[in-house]
């Protein structure tokens, strides 16, 4: 393609409202337009990298044996209804009605129409293993769009969704899917990390996210420094104590002190002269089995997915004063597990046991020498708390560090959760009617092309990973009016489209150092530059862009440089 | 690709609700599913068919010079405010609130999108020309959505925009697009023909529909047995009866006569013994500049498009029984010119004027002897209704044809309507800014494969347009126990795939039988069928989907026969 009729300008200014590399530079590189908060357009340059992505996505999918579907973005509320989730899923669900009435929803994730498609279809077990796929526009409500691509409202997304006989069976395809997964990343030139992770509202049994490694990424990943052991933070365990390590509670009973208008953990530490692990934080939660309340150490902090499991409920949220107030008899900041008639679930922090400080419930007051197995009434000590860096790793003797990610994948074992409550089922070898077992794998595809970014780029520009390039060759005269060198770089230019690479042609008449810049900025893996000064010698320069190593070779050998760099 | 793995069911009964035959095929064919009224999913067999036409879009679409872009399917309410039709649109715009209360719309069009992204990068006339496409999801209220794809709700469209400097220019834009969808539809091997069209709610100054001609389209095509004139329903003109055809009016006055509870056309004609032409027919509009009446006689219907026009307003609607009364003094059907007070439009037929019979506006009564040039106040007699098979072609001595067809594309010349409404503006080399010059071009691209169906097909099933067949051949062994048919199909199979030709190899486990009516029904254009009898004098069978022509060829020669075959 030509520069000079492509649909691509560059941008000097850093856009304003970009707080990432990837964002920034997606802009400035003419890639995406914003069009509303969350909301972006493609331009041709952006959707030359997104189509890549997109192939190669399709390539391994239909090499794991997935078959390529689409399904409708706007779904009616009867099958949210079945599952269960109409109600459930929150305010991301942005929900609608027709001109008829009906309620409709724009579809975050597809479990209920293709479980719908499924059911009508799939008889038997000769029908299975199943896998389904495709590349689809999704919608979800982020209350806090932000960072571009890597956290829209509108979104692109490969959703892939497997059915199967059994669980052995389903567990093949998840790993199929798994190592599906690893190929495309690979592929892209990602630098990645697979890690366990919660199944959150999607539901199911076990799942891991792909994350590609980015100072800048939103998510927290723990991850072993002796062993393979990585998880997300909501995920991520932690070693539990041993139970040895429990002194036994002397006799006795809790202090109360005065403590006037002390609060919070920093609060009390300092007027009470104690390190926030000799304080427990009481937090009390209102559930969908009622109240219930976390202790955790002062200088922990809940992890609510884990609350949520340990106490084996659904809906969790923080209580508001006038429920703290019906349950404590004092106002916020002054809870405490003693005398507390709520199930109490301790982190497992917390077994070392007292004394302890914690508050008193009673306005103004805490109480000190507090001793959890001797003067509360705990369900149990279990991990209930965020992992953080230097926390004990759940698999080895080795300890957790925290490392940054963008999250570009995820994989969920669903079991029959959608199958169950929508009725999909089929016969099995003896006649038997059984609920077939889901799998869902998802890969945010705008996503991975500005987490490439992220990871690839320097202070000019972006680096792309030559697979995932719109174009992997520039072919960069320096003056379009010098018949010589035009007539060098269309030879060039035309060699390469006749190797099947793809390449553009800057015929722009524009300076050189502008042309320099802007082939930095949109960040094509090689640089073929043809100059009158080289040409008198026969010689053009190629740069590589990640390496900014510059070669001269002899103009007639470019292509074939350019052919053995890129099949490297 | 082999038939055993490939997610394809097939349907023997015919779906109670498909009432034409591409829907009923579609779904006999396993190529879609229903998901919700004019929502489908693609299965795997009808996507390949879809991508194949995307295709051809594409690399026409390319070779005129547009690029691809990919815009948001959910629109701010604040651009269609700036272009106005955020309350002009009607009901088939679906507007919703997001959770923070901002409206928005799914889109069933683009033209706001593209300007707000090309007002902001578009700045001088060395940008221009400039055109830009995408094939992307829509949504369209349609209040009574049916035939499948064929007017679904939610669709996937083709839709360019183009900008440009003048109006000569923009021309040269229309007409290269126009010549690009010809290539188009003709090689997704549709018969098909492009009409004059209104251009409707997208507004600009003229465009053309391009109809795929089948019986069972929704639309009428008015086209001239001796020119090349042809125009939609909508759009159609009828050549003015001339001048002189009027007979001077006699003196007198038109007589009162008692009609008692008679008000149709049928009514009055059947009591008064007349012909309906002597009939003048008075319909009451409410418009957004008043109330008019439109004139016309008693077997025509008026064309609400052409009177739009004629009268200058932008909103019409057929007067309520209230507004009748309080106009006429009379109920429903008792309507006529005389005395009128409102802006008369009369039908140009009606120039040859009386003695016609009209109502007398008093209830129970009609005027007979009425000739409109004395009788009544007629702003003018222009041509106000739908054209109809043998009315008089606009542009020869012909006389127009009543054909249908099926709406594939259509190209519109939209002017500025968008750009001065939305300032999207350009500095001409003079330096004065000028608004751009837009024209949009849609094609529907599902459309196209559910006409071409439509117009390929015979009692047993699909006949697919080579071009477009998800699979251009079925290699078919009669028994797959057999393994010299198995290693012949084999064979076969892979000379085909690596002759780049995409193959089915039917290796289930059936009857043939099945076997050759699943073939005759999903339409692969070839069929290669290898049985052991045939084997015996090393000759396999090879059929033609369209012509059902059966030749016998060496199985040595199978893939090269193939090959040419399609290449014709």
């Amino acid at each position: 393609m030509k520069y000079s009729t492509l649909f691509l300008q560059t941008l000097k200014e850093v856009p304003r409202e970009a707080e990432v590399a990837s964002h920034r530079l997606m802009i400035r590189a003419g890639m995406v337009k914003r069009l509303s908060a969350g909301i972006y357009s493609y331009l041709p340059y952006g959707l030359m990298a997104l189509r890549k992505v997109e192939q190669i996505i399709r390539e391994e999918m239909n090499a794991a044996g997935a078959q390529e579907v689409l399904l409708p973005a706007v779904q009616p509320a009867e099958i949210w209804r079945e599952s269960g989730r109409w109600n459930h899923y929150g305010k991301e669900l942005l929900r609608f009605i027709d001109r008829k009435g009906a309620e409709f929803a724009l579809g975050p994730t597809h479990e209920e129409v293709i479980t719908d498609l499924v059911r009508g279809m799939v008889r038997s077990y000769k029908d299975l293993p199943l896998n389904l796929y495709q590349i689809q526009t999704k919608f979800r409500d982020e209350i806090r769009p932000r960072f571009g691509l890597m956290r829209a409202r509108e979104f692109i997304m490969k959703d892939a969704y497997s059915f199967d006989a059994d669980d052995p069976a389903a567990e093949q395809s998840y790993t199929a899917m798994f190592r599906a997964y690893e190929r495309i990343f690979e592929r892209c030139g990602l630098s990645f990390k697979s890690v366990e992770a919660d199944s959150g509202p999607i539901g199911g049994s076990f799942s891991h996210e792909f994350m590609v490694l980015a100072d800048t990424g939103e998510d927290e990943i723990l991850s072993c420094s002796a062993c393979t052991y990585a998880a997300n933070k909501e995920k991520a365990e932690i070693r539990r104590p041993p139970e040895g390590m429990r002194e036994p509670a002397p006799e006795g009973t809790p202090q109360k002190v005065h403590t006037p208008g002390v609060r919070t953990v920093e609060e009390v530490c300092a007027f009470l002269s104690i390190a926030p692990e000799k304080l427990i934080k009481t937090l009390i939660y209102a559930s969908d089995k009622g109240v219930i309340a976390a202790l955790v150490r002062g200088d922990h902090e809940v992890n609510e997915t884990k609350l949520r499991r340990v106490a084996g409920v659904e809906t969790l949220e923080l209580a508001e004063e006038a429920l703290i107030e019906a349950k404590t008899g004092a106002p916020r900041g002054f809870a405490g597990p003693v005398g507390l008639e709520v199930p109490l679930f301790a982190d497992a922090a917390l077994i070392s046991d007292g004394p302890f400080v914690t508050g008193a419930n009673l306005e103004d007051h805490h109480l000190t020498g507090v001793w959890l197995s001797r003067d509360a009434r705990v369900v149990g000590w279990e991990d209930l708390r965020e992992a953080r860096a230097g926390d004990s790793c759940p698999r080895c003797a080795g300890v957790l560090d925290v490392i940054r990610g963008i999250e570009v994948g995820h994989v969920f074992k669903l079991g029959t959760k959608y199958s169950e409550a929508m009725n999909a089922a089929y016969l099995d070898e003896e006649g038997d009617l059984k609920p077939l077992i889901m799998g869902c794998y998802g890969i945010g595809v705008g996503r991975v092309v500005a987490a490439a970014i992220e990871q690839h780029h320097d202070e000019d520009g972006i680096i792309f990973p030559v697979n995932i390039a719109p174009f992997a060759v520039l072919v960069q005269p320096l003056d379009i009016r010098d018949s010589a060198v035009m007539e060098v770089s269309l030879a060039i230019y035309a060699g390469l489209q006749q190797a099947g690479i793809d390449v553009l042609l800057d015929d722009r008449d524009l300076r050189p150092g502008v042309k320099f810049k802007d082939a930095d900025l949109i960040g094509v893996p090689y640089r073929v530059t043809v100059g009158a000064k080289g040409l008198r010698e026969g010689l053009v320069e190629i740069k590589e862009r990640r390496s900014a190593l510059l070669v001269k070779v002899p103009a007639a050998d470019a292509v074939a440089f350019c052919q053995d760099k890129l099949k490297a």
